[in-house]
């Protein structure tokens, strides 16, 4: 099926290696096969092998890199798991929602697992245009990182199998230009005096949140970033 | 809730105590607490207690049985998971119509897995009202046993959540301060010559049909008022 090959599941520095060959496996047997991972603690290692039983072409294949902004560089729509509630959280999607929308995209897609004990970062929870909680006992949210890939690669396998397909209007933007986007609309929010060049985390975190949740074409980045020209106050200084 | 209470996952012959302690992590964590145990080959075993990772007392009142007879006695409906199509299976469910059945009964419901290389026996498929297939790659249908687990489990919360209410994380804002952002940015992008007064349309329509996706909060609407207030150029005309 073509969307299980545009899914790139991104496994966030995972510290047991059992678990990236675990994660394999289930990736497999929902026939994905693009796994991306993010400073590993330990990899190759035999123990992922062995845990991967029979998916080790995936781990050949399996991509590295330094930041997660590097292994999700090329997609279109990122999905972070997330296991508590933030404050300034974007509204989490359940795994369900999370599949039929990685399916609805054209283009890659990313599916990002965070840290075994700490999950994603705030910053790297920020590069993501959504959150996905797996709805879990409250009284005990500790699904294995293995289990929370395997529920997910299900729901996209049930999502593609469906052919459920959520409308889409336009191409939408890549990653790397929206966050050229985000960069720019700090510059001219500094230069107009709106954002405090100390501290402008919280303000600009509520506007990553408004504008990923409205999932950008790639038209309407290049519409706001002319906007921001026609009004960075600096260019009307002397 | 009441129907996780209901429903017992039953493990015939697992060979690996991890995959015990690791199927009663997924069920612990999607709220289930009913394990019963046909003729493991380990158990307890230290291992098991290791992979069950604080779902330790679900091991502890696990019921161990000799035949899966036993284990199904006193239940009402009984679904067992197979992997593989036979002469004269029943029709097959996937995890969520199971799930689905499994929680609209009233009393005890049996979900029951079998070993980890053959599975469950005919005649143990035969004692099951229900065969349960998880949809997977045809050319690698290698899922874990408690990776099965997980799914099946996760499907059962979901269709037990099912029917409560979405959360909705901020007010959404009224329709009439919406049209007092747009006609607010209309104005800026006129004074900084973005917009052609004449014929604006085009480019208002755009960015009206973005801001809508986003579904903006009433305090999200404030801030971008207060974006377009900052770089306003005409405030910064003599």
């Amino acid at each position: 099926m073509q969307q299980l090959e545009n899914i790139r599941i991104v496994l966030v520095e995972p510290q047991h290696p059992g678990n990236i060959g675990a994660a394999a496996r289930a990736m497999k047997a929902m026939g994905l096969s693009d796994l991306a991972l993010v400073m590993p603690h330990a990899f190759p290692h035999a123990v992922a092998t062995a845990r991967a039983a029979g998916a080790d072409e995936l781990l050949e294949a399996a991509g590295c890199f330094d930041s997660l902004a590097a292994a999700i560089a090329d997609c279109r729509l990122v999905i972070g798991a997330s296991a508590r509630r933030r404050h300034l959280d974007l509204p989490a999607l359940d795994p369900r929602e999370s599949a039929q929308q990685a399916c609805g995209v054209e283009g890659q897609v990313a599916l990002v697992f965070g840290r075994e004990r700490s999950g994603l970062s705030n910053d790297e929870l920020d590069l993501c245009h959504r959150h996905l909680m797996i709805p879990a006992n409250p009284g005990y949210a500790s699904l294995n990182l293995a289990a929370a890939v395997q529920v997910v690669c299900y729901e996209v396998r049930m999502a593609a199998l469906a052919g459920e397909q959520v409308e889409q209007t336009g191409e939408l933007a890549p990653t790397q230009d929206l966050e050229r986007f985000f960069q720019h609309l700090q510059d001219v929010l500094v230069a107009g005096d709106f954002l405090d060049p100390e501290k402008p985390k919280l303000l600009l975190r509520r506007l990553r949140r408004l504008f990923h949740r409205a999932q950008l074409e790639a038209v309407e980045v290049q519409l706001l970033r002319g906007v921001l020209t026609a009004l960075d106050p600096r260019k009307r200084r002397p």
